[in-house]
């Protein structure tokens, strides 16, 4: 099988099933923004909106008409999305809730600052598609917002006790890696290379720990190993989404020492992270190979797959390194033969540990439009990338 | 198989397994209280102290001295717990913190209320056990401040949106029930009586849906049903153990048509939880059958497993429903061939659908002492009284 067939496989998935799927099915027309939570046929089964997804949806359809295709449908889609959420989703001090009725009455206080995060993503992605002002002013008025929280992110939602065992965690370093590049658009340059700088700096030298070749979720403050549940925990998914991040951000300087890095990186966390007995990537596993807390350890996740097959294709295309494409082949088959539902489209969120669909849903509380629209267009113009690469060698 | 081996058995493996278990692997020597994370062979994983677990602990030994023989090694036991829990497990105004370090800081906010449910029910059985006052007056205490939290047991830690969707939790009246007969001894008997039948009318009037046959766990202020993801979960273990609970207090009054009814509940609850597929009771239902949010859904785990027995066993000792000693037959079958590790003695807690272990760990978070013990001694004397009313039957 060929490049090229690849690259057509992920773009067909994502412009004829994925996307028609959200379009038809998640739109909620009395109330405004979307219906989330799916059942396998696209039937809407619980009607609260969960900010994080409510947000990713906005940003889906905006960068897809941003950068796939100016397609109306699309930017009326992510602008019924965002009014909704213009109106109902944040706070007076504009902290965004968790999650909202249908109506868009407040049901989770905003102690969750993801929310934020993906907000900033959404308008920033929405702003470009429309130049609509306002949109720009949400998301940079957000992430002001989310650089002023990010220390104490939990704020007074947070039940660890003051100063016994201060943790910082990934993610929030992880995901300003991605926010940054977002909405570069919206920020002054110093901004956006020092916001990088600081999260290169966390991701590479704080939270990844070269004695094991791995990145762990929560370090100490001065960045030291903390032999506790959090301290062990690891999240391959997490680490190889982060290090795409990585190397996307390694690109804008032509950083090939850094590329290469994050390249390794994520190899060694595909190793450690794969079930050699029943195939596919863990969901979390301890460092130690102590008992993790998370009873959902040992369970397949549609997230952690597609994001290890962007994290792959970039390697391979960035560095040519052949372990990357043998994984990404890997990867491919075990994630192509049980995530997609043949039957009613889209995609399954939820395996067990033997590759059996445990929840059937196509949305819930946490699976929305998001992670499987971006990898399907990250692989499929990172695929085109390499079939490109390959001809221009033969040329040369 | 009679009913006599069967009780054997559940005595056999309290006393010369599960109890020397914890006897021998838990006690820490250098701080006080005890070490419950433990591996598969009972060594410590982890150190940190959870406040559930410490105060169960105290509550078992201080029990078994109580009811089962004067062992001052169980007391002794039992008082190593209470003293470190007495020292370090309160904040100023006498909320139970979550947990603590090996050395006894607070680490987690006292957020969670049935860490001071469990603290009453510890110290309210050492008082008995020692007579010591001052542990009488810790459980009374606390049993009063729980009083007082009912309404809002979350506090200030509430990320619920105040008025959107008031629920209330089944968890709350349901553990009253158990904890108003741990400490009676410390209570006037009016205070008994109502908080009794408070109990008795939440679980059986306002959390059971006659319509359904079950229990659910959160409903609205009014007792109605709340179409939502919390209003419609649906968790077996727990109404099957409120359920042994509730002939407890039936026992008290005599009240036949009450042990009946929670009978007769008991079996549709299990009708309902019980796995046709792989054998076993689910963790989690939704109760019209949509994807529940807990991805652990569909795993089996050893207190709803052990809580089953124990109300199967009361309900046949107390009705003689043939189908109660069917179920625990089936049920003992099931979890006697999974759960008791065979090889490092104690018992596996986390199964996975299909019935294998999950986690290999004997102690967690959240497994520690207590449901498994609890559960052996109460099926021991159940069987025990069931042999008896049987030799009974026949000489009368």
């Amino acid at each position: 099988m060929d490049n090229i067939d690849y690259a057509e496989l992920y773009r067909t998935d994502l412009l004829n099933n994925v996307i028609p799927f959200w379009l038809k099915n998640s739109g909620d027309k009395e109330f405004g923004g979307y219906l989330t939570c799916l059942d396998r046929q696209g039937k809407v089964y619980d009607t609260d909106k969960f900010i994080w997804l409510q947000c990713r949806q906005v940003w889906c359809f905006s960068m897809l008409y941003n950068k796939v295709e100016k397609n109306e449908q699309w930017l009326d889609f992510a602008i019924h999305g965002a009014e909704f959420l213009k109106k109902h989703g944040r706070d007076p001090e504009g902290n965004w809730y968790f999650s909202l009725t249908r109506e868009g009455q407040p049901l989770v206080q905003p102690y969750n600052i993801f929310s934020d995060c993906f907000a900033a993503m959404g308008f920033g992605q929405l702003y470009q598609a429309t130049g609509n002002r306002e949109y720009g002013a949400i998301a940079l008025q957000t992430f002001q917002n989310i650089l002023s929280r990010q220390d104490n992110p939990k704020g007074k939602y947070s039940k660890a006790y003051p100063d016994t065992r201060p943790l910082q965690s990934f993610s929030m370093p992880m995901i300003l890696c991605n926010l940054v590049l977002e909405i570069e658009h919206l920020l002054d340059p110093a901004t956006v290379k020092s916001t990088i700088e600081k999260g290169i700096h966390a991701v590479m030298d704080v939270f990844y720990q070269p004695q094991y070749g791995l990145i762990l979720e929560h370090v100490t403050p001065s960045g030291e190993f903390s032999d506790s549940f959090e301290g062990r925990l690891i999240n391959p998914g997490h680490g190889l989404e982060a290090m795409w991040f990585i190397m996307e951000l390694a690109v804008r300087t032509d950083d090939k020492a850094l590329i290469n890095k994050a390249k390794d990186i994520s190899l060694n966390i595909l190793e450690y992270g794969w079930d050699n007995e029943h195939d596919g990537i863990f969901y979390f596993r301890d460092i130690k190979g102590y008992p993790p807390q998370q009873l959902e350890w040992d369970q397949k996740l549609w997230w952690v797959h597609v994001e290890a097959l962007v994290c792959m294709l970039k390697g391979y295309f960035l560095t040519g390194d052949e372990r990357c494409w043998k994984w990404f082949e890997k990867i491919h088959r075990y994630t192509w033969d049980r995530f997609p539902d043949k039957e009613y489209g889209e995609w399954f969120g939820y395996l067990n540990r033997q590759g059996e669909v445990l929840l059937p849903l196509k949305g819930g509380k946490w699976k929305g439009c998001f992670h499987i629209p971006r990898s399907l267009f990250q692989c499929w113009k990172t695929l085109e990338g390499i079939a490109e690469k390959s001809i221009n060698q033969q040329v040369n």
